[in-house]
Order: structure tokens, then C-alpha cells, then sequence
């Protein structure tokens, strides 16, 4: 873009740049110009990703985190600040991770891998099994007596043509979730997924996966995509092709950890609440800067926002950093049983925890026809690149066990093209993070908040 | 995001996957399957990018693009291929680019600086003066008289608070363009600027300049953003600020280049002509991945994927890759001049030039009246995140001279954040562009081409 289109910028950028109109323009404005000029949301995620760094549930950074995400609260003046104590599990990694490929004669090539959320560890000296391979668990159950005594390579890709990598995220994280449960019903003595990602890359990516009760624990791990191809391409060439599996990971007994909470009390109605937040644990690869890191600092940011604006919301406005979303939703129970326990009128929820990309829509668990109602708040959203509110969401998974309790369940959803490129990997660290595209995230939340505080909402 | 949410994920994600509907429902689903599968707009932005580079007008590299885009045409079996001969500035940067501040005593900071795009050279031994800092060009106007015998110093930032970046580009990239002359007419030796950024690093970002007749051509050069504010900070201290400049920039006589055309031809309306493009020509810094590679094979794409899915137009879709955006615009000029004399029937022209982001909007000429007419294909659209047709817009720089021909107008509009952060800078390069972000822009253009050969348009 050139001299020549700077000097027809004026006919053509300024024309689609959203302006508010009505209602809440004053309001609008002001959360833009103040948002968009100090870039706070970033700041904070800069200290949050650098003086803490990554949070897994139970570890020490589980434990700076929460002292954190109470202190920031404390330092931007937010009210009835406590921490909300919640049990958690704590899996650590260890030191040893490692996969071995032995294909033909004495060739062997290390392949990147990772062990998933909750795995249990291999022997000292690791597995050493042939590899079988299914592009599903669909394609395992087939292989049936076959996958004995064999170690399972479950190789699905995430499906590259859904539009939205969430879909595909939903179709491809089966593997990783059920993976072991499955090989081991069939005999397998360990199971290796693909990394679910959409990056063509060798980064391991992991993640929780679960075992079931009366079933054998077996040692689960994501290889990179790139040494997932690999393998796929020896077990192709038609040799006999073995794995050495190494790692070192184990579930010591549960910790405790706690939901973070702080809140704008409301100056009409008090007694019916806002929750407005995203999880503060994160998987111990990267930083957790996007997952969710953003959504930390969008309920904090926004706020902040209103709070220093000079705001004075009608209804009670509510941060919850919510513990352990990675593994057991804790955090998530935690809070719902406390708010279902107090009798307090949860009127709406807005989660975050989709990234810290620009926005695109805000789902809603209204359907089609009562979100007609709302309707008249798209504009105002749209100065946020919010594009739409869109029905049939479930919120997500922390605020989502609030919906039953008669709240109206939000969910940001940022553009989703990189977001599985980075999650649950060693690259979900701050330099992923846009700080304007952030930014916009918290505008947009700050400015539901402050309209649902406004005109108040009903489930029914 | 963790397994709670990957089982909601039927409820959450999907629920906002965007389908494609009604008359165009097939075509959408063949491009979106094969486009998002082969991801073949990022291969060839990888081809270009990395056998070609940087492709500054009248350079080698620009030779060398012309005729990486004329074989890329031929392997993809476009009909009716040729180079449109235009002559084109010849400016080089030459070795030396060097601005040290002279503060306190003795003390002296290297600060990153890059020439403008045009500048004339210093003396060998550069330009040794004080500096005097205007925030805009009206500030300088204002100082008038103390000027005179200085090196003026633009220090006016993109402003923030504006949601699309392009609306504050069209603010700051004024001191760039016209900086030289301003500065000249109130007697400065030299002008340097901020850069036109929204990264905050030290990166200088060059780009287009203009000098006028009868006007004493001044050299101009650009600071990275970080070089600007020490400067700033330098000048505010109170101390007298001194800065040697050194540029060996120079403009040799013009040079031959061309635009690179091939087509589809149409099957039943072939001189109904609609034109998809982007420039082949770039800034030396980086290697011009989002400006404009990613038009370029939008561009090519586009047609790919509608030649290979067996999709025979109606109408002519021709691709043309433009020369010389960057600084004159010759090959757009050479164009429309041959549209006039040949006489073509352009109904429409579409121009990617902002980047290779995930689409937002696509612009149109008409009115927001005439726009009305086309919002049945909006749905359609927006499988590929485009969310809209917006009215006003004037296509770009390259396909802006059609308008005056009777082609209706249209420029994709990507998410804007990101988009200078790199724009004229050492980083556009390949790395920052999502191949799936990418390819969404070419199905999106891909599937406009086809609506408008399917169905015709008038500007009328």
C-alpha cells in the first residue's frame, strides 16, 4: 500500500471504520479511545506471562498466579477481592520425555513428543513396542486384536476444511482425550497422537486426556506434526517399525488452588451479578499467553476500563479467574456450587477463552429468536469488530455451569485461524499476542458488561 | 481451551461455523474444500517470497518477478498470458544510512534509520545539524523561521484510538510524503520522521515521498519508532540535540517493467472483462510478503482455484499483477490507458492490497444504495469471513482508474491490526502470514469473481 492509496485512504479505509451511534456512543468512545491508546489488556499480559510465566494447575506458577491476579486487583481498586479455595490435581511433567523411532537396521530418529495432561509415566527404561497406526479411533476399534501388546498411533489431523478451527479442534482432540482409554481396551501398551495444531511445525502440543475406571493406565503422548509424518511415513515404507517411549510424568495427590475474584458493586442493583471472566492456570509449555492468559486480562482489563472511566454500573460487575479449566474445571465447580450455596442472582456470564485475537462474534445461549432482542446492541459491538452476536452458545467451560442457575451464558470468539497453532505448545507466548487485537477483546467485554448492567437480562 | 470445552464444542464452535446457502452453496463448499486442503496461495507467496525477494521498481528483483509471475501464469494454464511494457522510476538505496544523535558533551546514540523511498542523497560526508521537532505538518508550519539551517524532525504517531489501522495510516503517512517539501519551504537541510507504525520496536519502515517543481530537494528518512522517541526524549531534555545524517540513496534514469496478465476467458459474455489484482512491486525491506505478495497470489489463487474446480465463467476473468505501485503507479496508469484504447468492456475490478490477514469486509464503489443490489451475495461470502459488503470504497490504487472506465469497484479489507506492524519494514516477510488467513482472502475473491461472471454487474 502506497502514496497512492494513502492520499484515497480517506474514500476507502475511513468509510468501513465503525463509528457508535445511539444510546451508548458516549460510552463507546470512551472505552475506544482510552482502551486503544493505553493498551492495558497487554501490559497486564506482559506481567502476568513474564513475572509468573506458565500456571499449571497445583505447580508453583499455579500458586504466583493466584497471588498475582489478587494483587492486580487490589492494585486497580476492584471490590470484595477474595480468593475462593478449590482442590486441585496435581500431574507434573518430570524431566524425561522422549520417543525413539527404530526403523530399518540400526536407524533410529528422535521424534519431538510431549506427554498429555494426566499421563501416567513409562518404566524407568521406557516401552519399546512395534507401532500400529489409525487415522481415528474409529480406524483403531477396526484394527481390533491387532493393536495387542503394540503401541497405538492415532494420526488424524485436525480436518483443514472447516472454516473455523474450533470444529476441527473438536473433531481431532478426540484422539487425544479418549486415545488411551481406547488402546487400551485393545491391548495397546501405550498410545502417541499427532499434535492437535494447525501449524505445520514439530512442536508437540499437549493436553488432558482421561483414563476410565477398570481400564489399564497407559503412558499417552503427542508427537510433533512434522515427527507424526515421519513415523506415518515409516510405517508406510512397509518396514518393521518399533518406538522406545520414555516419560518420567506422575499424579502426586491434590493441592490446593482457588478462583480469584474481585468485582464493581453495583449502585441500583447490586444483588444481581455479572460474572465476566477466563481461567488462570495454563498448560506448563509457553506461557499460556492466548490460552488463556488473554482471557485473564480481558475480564481485568475490562474492568478497569469501566471503573476508571467513571463508570458506575447499576448491577454488580464480577472478575473470576477461574482455577484448573485445563484438567477438571474445578475452579468452575467451585464457583457454581458457592453461587447456587449464596442464592445470588447470576443474570449473565461472559467467558473468554478463545485467544487473545481480534473479535469476530459474541455467542450467546439465547436462541434465534430471543436473541432478537439483543440485537439492538450489534452496533455498538461492531466499533469492536464484534461483528455479530450469534445464538446457541454454551458460554464456555467456566462459566457454563452458571447457565442451569438462570444466567445468560456469552463467549468471545476471536478469529480462530491461528489460535491452534500456538495452544497447549511452547509457543503460546506473549510475542503471539497482538496488542491492539487484544485490546478490542476487552473493549468488547467491557462494553457487554456495562449494557447488560445497564438494561439488566432475563434468561427467560 | 481444555477437554471441557472441546466436548461443549459441538454447542459453541460449531454452532457459528458459517454455511454456505442457496444458489451458490456448491461452489462455496468446492472452493472451501479445496482451498483451505491445498493451502496453495501460501506456497506460492513461499515460491515468490523466497526465489524472488524483494522487488523494488526497476530493480532486479522486479525484473525477476515479472518473470516468476508470467511462469507461474503458464504452469497454471492461464490463456492470453503478456507482460504490459510500462517504464518505471529507478531509485536505489545505496550502502549508507546512518543518523547518530549528538546530545550532552560528547555523548552520541547510534539511532535506525532508513531512507524514503525517492529521497535524494546527502553529501558524502552526510548532513551535520540541529534538530528541530514538529508533532505534524501543521506544527511546522507554526515554528516557520527557526527552521531554517535544521534537521526537521516529524514526530507525529499513527493515532491509536482509531479500530482500523488504514484511517491512522492516512494521518501519519503525511509527514512521509509531503515531509520534504514542507520542511524545505520553511528552510530545513534535512527531514526525518517517525516511522508510519504501529509496532513499537525500532524497526524504520521506508515508503513513497514526494519533492515539487521549484521546491530545493531536501533528503528524508524514516526512525524506528523507538530511534523517534530517544530522539524525543533528547529534544525535550533541553540539551541541544544535533543529528548527522547520512544517506547514499540515489534516482538513476527510468527503467522498463510490465504488468503480468493472463486470464480465463469467458464462455459466453468473453468481452465482459472482470479484473482481480494486486502489485508485483515492493519496498527493498522484507521481502514485500503482505505488501503486496499476498494480492499477487489472491490474485493468482483466485483464478486456480476456479480453473481447476472446472468452473467455466461466463465472463473474462483476468488476473493482473500490477508494476510500480509503490511509488508512481505506472503500471496502473499503463493499464487503464490500454483499457481505454482497446476499447475492453471492464464491468468490474477487484484489488487485494491491505494485507494477507483473515478477511473482514470486502469495499465496494456503489453507494449504499446501489449496494443493496448485491447483498445477496453476502451469505455466501461470508463461509470465507467476509462480513460484509461496505459501500464507498474506491478498490485501490491499481484498479482505481477502471472506476472512470464504468468497472464497479472492489477492495478486500483483511483485519487491519497487524497490517503496519510490518508494512514497508524488515519484517514483511513470509513468517507473519497465516497460510490458512491467507487462502480465505483468495476463496473470498475467488468467489466474488464467480457471482460477478455468473451474473454481470453495472455501475449504473
Amino acid at each position: 500500500m502506497s502514496l497512492l492509496i494513502a492520499l484515497a485512504v480517506a474514500s476507502t479505509f475511513s468509510h468501513s471504520q465503525p463509528i457508535a451511534e445511539g444510546k451508548y456512543d458516549k460510552v463507546v468512545d470512551a472505552i475506544r479511545i482510552k482502551g486503544m491508546t493505553e493498551l492495558h489488556a497487554f501490559e497486564m499480559l506482559r506481567d502476568l506471562t513474564t513475572t509468573v510465566g506458565s500456571r499449571l494447575s497445583g505447580s508453583e506458577g499455579d500458586a504466583k498466579a493466584i497471588i498475582w491476579g489478587t494483587k492486580t486487583m487490589e492494585k486497580l481498586g476492584f471490590q470484595n477481592i477474595k480468593n475462593m479455595p478449590c482442590m486441585v490435581p496435581h500431574w507434573v511433567r518430570g524431566k524425561q520425555e522422549e520417543a525413539i523411532l527404530f526403523g530399518h537396521g540400526d536407524i533410529t530418529t528422535k521424534l519431538n513428543c510431549t506427554a498429555l495432561g494426566g499421563s501416567v509415566q513409562t518404566p524407568p527404561g521406557g516401552i519399546f513396542a512395534e507401532v500400529i497406526e489409525a487415522s481415528s479411533l474409529e480406524e483403531a476399534a477396526k484394527l481390533g486384536e491387532k493393536v495387542k501388546g503394540k503401541i497405538l498411533f492415532l494420526s488424524g489431523a485436525m480436518p483443514p476444511e472447516n472454516i473455523r478451527t474450533g470444529a476441527s479442534y473438536g473433531v481431532a482432540v478426540q484422539q487425544r482425550v479418549r486415545g488411551a482409554v481406547a488402546g487400551s481396551k485393545l491391548g495397546a501398551v501405550a498410545v502417541v497422537i499427532r499434535a492437535v495444531s494447525t501449524m505445520n511445525d514439530d512442536e508437540p502440543h499437549t493436553g488432558t486426556m482421561r483414563y476410565e475406571e477398570g481400564t489399564t493406565k497407559i503412558p499417552a503422548a503427542a508427537l510433533g506434526v512434522q515427527s507424526a509424518v515421519k513415523l506415518g511415513s515409516a510405517l508406510r515404507s512397509g518396514i518393521k517399525v518399533q518406538l522406545r517411549l520414555v516419560l518420567s510424568c506422575e499424579t502426586l495427590p491434590d493441592v490446593p488452588s482457588a478462583n480469584v475474584i474481585g468485582e464493581i458493586v453495583g449502585s441500583e442493583k447490586p444483588e444481581e451479578v455479572i460474572v465476566i471472566g477466563g481461567h488462570l492456570d495454563s498448560w506448563d509449555k509457553g506461557t499460556g499467553a492466548h490460552d488463556d492468559g488473554a482471557g485473564v486480562v480481558h475480564a481485568l482489563e475490562a474492568l478497569r476500563l469501566i471503573k476508571e472511566l467513571g463508570l458506575k454500573p447499576k448491577r454488580t460487575i464480577r472478575a473470576v479467574l477461574f482455577a484448573n479449566e485445563e484438567s477438571m474445571g474445578r475452579g468452575a465447580a467451585a464457583y457454581a456450587a458457592y453461587a447456587k450455596d449464596a442464592k445470588e442472582k447470576h443474570i449473565a456470564a461472559i467467558e473468554s477463552d478463545a485467544g487473545g485475537f481480534a473479535p469476530r462474534n459474541i455467542s450467546c445461549s439465547f436462541d434465534a429468536k430471543k436473541l432478537k432482542r439483543l440485537s439492538k446492541w450489534e452496533p455498538a459491538l461492531r466499533v469492536f469488530e464484534v461483528d455479530r452476536l450469534t445464538p446457541g452458545g454454551g458460554g464456555g467451560a467456566d462459566v457454563g455451569p452458571l447457565g442451569p442457575l438462570g444466567a445468560v451464558l456469552f463467549g468471545l470468539e476471536p478469529e480462530s485461524q491461528r489460535y491452534f497453532d500456538y495452544h497447549h505448545s511452547h509457543n503460546d507466548t506473549l510475542d503471539k499476542v497482538n496488542p491492539r487485537e487484544l485490546q478490542l477483546g476487552a473493549n468488547a467485554m467491557a462494553l457487554l458488561c456495562w449494557m447488560i448492567s445497564e438494561e439488566g437480562i432475563s434468561s427467560k
